[in-house]
């Protein structure tokens, strides 16, 4: 089942803008500190950096991913969640919309 | 002072698309049920329609609205807010992002 809503958390108001807009999020922080976002990738073929690790879950929508390193496009959808290392790359592409959290570390 | 953070409440995780993207929000619940949502308008000129009647708070960025039935452009800078009346429109233009928070009713 996919995450439809997150309680009990401060939310930043600011926007996140990536690619022109091709990727929008809002920040996230937890009672005990921890920091995600929610976001979404609109139709279009990226390529997104990581610094930290990060978990990918899907909430709606969906996505094909490919892992730097790699030659396979793997499909995801809601339920579903991806693993990137950190200090490394993937590539997504998204036909309708990829719905997001993105938990880090 | 715009409104940097939003404590303590519930996010939807999927999140609103409207014009082919050049609008995203998400949607908050507070503890009391009421509901707003955050979002970001990105450079464009656009109509939304209201149900309920709005106020949008700009928290970053800025935007200039007409509301229907006038003829005035009016500038928006973080910290302000203008109030749109139920079953009605605005015009918005977006030169780089509007980042806002819409209350309800």
């Amino acid at each position: 089942m996919p995450t439809t809503q997150i309680p009990g958390v401060t939310v930043n108001t600011q926007a996140n803008v990536y690619f022109d807009g091709k990727c929008v999020s809002h920040g996230l922080t937890y009672p005990d500190g921890t920091k995600k976002s929610v976001g979404v990738v609109l139709p279009a073929t990226l390529t997104f950096g990581t610094g930290a690790p990060e978990i990918m879950e899907c909430v709606a929508g969906g996505c094909e991913y490919k892992l730097a390193g790699t030659d396979t496009w793997v499909p995801v959808v809601p339920g579903d969640a991806f693993k990137v290392p950190g200090n490394s790359s993937f590539d997504i592409r998204v036909a309708e919309a990829f719905h997001y959290i993105c938990h880090y570390g």
